[in-house]
């Protein structure tokens, strides 16, 4: 009843990492301090645009739609140490002190090889593995599981049906090419899901149409279990400044 | 397996914000900072009612039953944008000092087409895509899926089966014309849920009486799966005052 | 696969709300605010006396056992609105400063037409509709579900079928006439599950053996899906400046 | 399809009641307030081991390994009513300022009329009812409940072969007799799960191997669903100056 | 039906213990506060470290990436009573008043006796159930079940079944020999889970690699159900200076 593991290529380490702002503590805070915490947050915001501008990283940073959170931030980096830095960074610094926690995840970039595959020291390849995020204008991210229940044991079924299944569910990803962009990222051994499902759009209907008809495709018809879904519009660092005025 | 996805019609991007009041910190308040407080919130009031008026959206105020929350906003707009200034300006105002997050649901108007439909251009559909909420004496609010266990699989069933339950369905919903005005929103890849539906009433009794009465119905006695209740009653502007006072 | 509803009859809309107390608070809290907090608890009290000594509704006050709460209130009256006025008017009270959210469920009293049912007008109809709820030394409330699962639907079980288990179910209340009150509230389009049921007993071990007996009724073993548990002690008027003297 | 109830014979009430402790407002306490919660609390302790000796009731005391809690009272007592006032005087108490509410469970000391039985009124029988605690160096306590899914329904399967199936459950327990202690206690109508498990071992081993070893008995690996288990040390009177110095 | 349990070999237990820093509270604590702090903190790792040497138990401590806590400790001990004694003594420490409650998990290190194993007395057996924990650069730790749901119910599998699917399993674990260290820890009665796993990596995808493979493994795909995963990386006593320094 086993069935074969399928190799996975794996590029930079990805947290998602979701604040909730304390805005009664932000209003109460001195205008100095306000200021203070902001213009430390923007020289993190500088920091992190260095590392994106030399390839060695990348991040985003949107508002959430909804009491979830009110922040999402978005990191890709080569190392797992590199993300803890960031955090340890980030919570140690003034503007911190006005969040709270609201849901983090950890996972890797990934790519699958189910089909015909760039190899790996493609170009087009390291792109997909070390991605530049789009800072399109809003976002989705919800974790993802293969369900394993009686019958629909994804990891139960061989390899061809998985991978035909798969191709059937890329066609209809495709179609939304230019509207969606998607990254899929690995959390096997890292967070409570399997996969981190992560889509940017320019419309936010796209978002929700793509999501609505994947479900009919078999693959997740029969095998797609999904968590918490986290909708939010972009932050841009020239923005931040009237998004926390009080 | 695989079933053919069902295009929608979608309208204007909702969101149900709810609070609880603590009504501790308000008794201790001033009464210059509650009158204040009040003032304000009217004005925001006001200026939600400026929009509705030129049907650029859409709000209602319910005081919820229980302790699952004190007040209940659903707000309608154009853009997702939309949404999170009204929650950003809303968190920032002095009466949010006094609430705390109890629940929130985003989601869009959404319109199936099942059967046959008005075209998109007719004035009756758009009026169903971009509703002037009723601001009736009840409120029900509950999100739901469509369930994927084993042979009650939704997303496998053929497009005319599905098209069958939600008719005789529909005849259900009918049968309440007058009695309830339900809005049903779409959150596929916005929030946790596949749908939002918010049903209105004169009498409360209605509420129960057509959730019940539907649940037998086959689409939603074997496909239907239901996530929180939230019952409030209408609370007008003028009311605010008295229902504030401590 | 559809089965019919069956018709109910509705009675007093009932708020279940359970408090626990901040004994920190309450015993730092000077005598004076002590003693004000209890003349103003005790004024609703008798308040409620009053409405239900008019018939015009009903309550009870129970101590919860264990930590889930400290007091369970379970309130009757003949529109909704009533139990919002209620819960706002205690929560402005000082003595709910000392008071934290625990749980609340919100439901109406119901009668099901499965069997030969009393006409609505007839009295004894009337009276089950519109309890005077028992001050029994013991109570326990639960909420509860008909499953839905493969098989085990009970709202694709046809109307007789449905008649004959609750017709057998009800033999086994009745064995326990005199010493379980039994009331049932349905909470469709209102609370989390479809129905509450609150039982009053002079003896505690009735509680427990009236919901083990029925367990193996079929119509539990087989349908009955339930939710928390909260069992109580009878709090009489009398008793509250002993209970809460600190 | 509807199996036979069994009767339980019943003895005492039973409370579970497990705090955590802020240690660091148990540091910033004085010394004096320190001294003098521990000293009311030993008051306690000895007035409880004077209802222990006049056999009027029973209780442990043992901390609890791990975060969930710090310590895990079990309380044995006549009537619910005095669970209740145990509670009351307890939260009253200096020492429980400084403690949190971290779990707690409601029950009663139950046999079961399975198998050949001691009659009511043998001693053996009563003290089996009202036990006198054992105070083991270990503790175990979980809830259970017993299977109610689809062919695994407790509560449809014939009284014979729940009775042959307890019988050789029974069997794998007598292989632990002197290394372990269990006590068994019902709660329907009473708390979340029907019953609850407490284990006591002098070896804190035995308590892994009786529950990994009976979860191969067919009664438990088709019917026995378990909730959140608390494992604990004990914590003599004697030792309490110690534990809670700082 | 009922299947043969199978012996273990119990070794050292086992305390994971998480923890979240308080980062305004520590930032707002005089650095005297800090250093007498961080100071106490180091002088019990140097306590730990000395039981490690003399082989009388063992430690590590890891940053946890992510929101779900900033600490991870793992703690070996011959008696459950060390466990609880190390508890209580760093919750009484200056630097945990700075900490909060993330997570923790109780369980012992166990070896199954499914294989031909090395006699309870060989020297490797010892080895592996007093292991001296590695200080790899990465660490994930996660609970596990083996599932009892209808077909696949572990404990209904024959002992041949069961000890062929586990064989096949260490096969895939020997993959990873020098990538991966694995410790096993049962928790059947201690906890709310069956077992922990913990790994430990020098890099963090071979962390992903393993439990991706294993997935596919028959007595994963059918029998594994999986709780919370926990990733962290590696601190060293000498890197506690910088990492908690503000």
């Amino acid at each position: 009843m086993a069935a074969e593991a399928v190799e996975t290529l794996d590029g930079w380490y990805c947290l998602h990492d979701l604040r909730t702002i304390d805005w009664t503590s932000w209003k109460y805070a001195s205008s100095e301090e306000r200021e203070s915490a902001i213009h430390e947050f923007k020289n993190l915001l500088t920091k992190w645009e260095a590392v994106e501008n030399e390839e060695n990283g990348s991040h985003v940073l949107y508002k959430v739609v909804g009491q979830k959170a009110d922040l999402m931030f978005m990191f890709l980096r080569p190392t797992m140490d590199e993300l803890t830095d960031i955090e340890t960074e980030f919570n140690k610094s003034k503007f911190a002190e006005f969040l709270l926690h609201a849901h983090s995840y950890v996972s890797v970039v990934e790519l699958s090889k189910y089909g015909p595959q760039h190899a790996e020291d493609d170009p087009r390849t390291q792109e997909r593995l070390k991605p530049i995020l789009p800072k399109w204008e809003h976002i989705s991210f919800y974790p993802m599981n293969k369900s394993r229940d009686g019958e629909d044991n994804w990891y139960s079924v061989d390899f061809k049906e998985r991978a035909k299944l798969l191709y059937e569910h890329s066609k209809t990803g495709r179609k939304y090419a230019g509207n969606i962009k998607q990254i899929i990222t690995g959390s096997f051994g890292f967070d409570d899901w399997e996969w981190g499902v992560t889509l940017f759009a320019h419309d936010p209907l796209q978002l929700k149409k793509i999501v609505y008809e994947m479900r009919f495709d078999e693959v997740s018809a029969r095998f797609g279990e999904f968590g918490e879904f986290f909708v939010g519009n972009h932050l841009a660092k020239d923005d931040i400044d009237a998004y926390l005025h009080v």
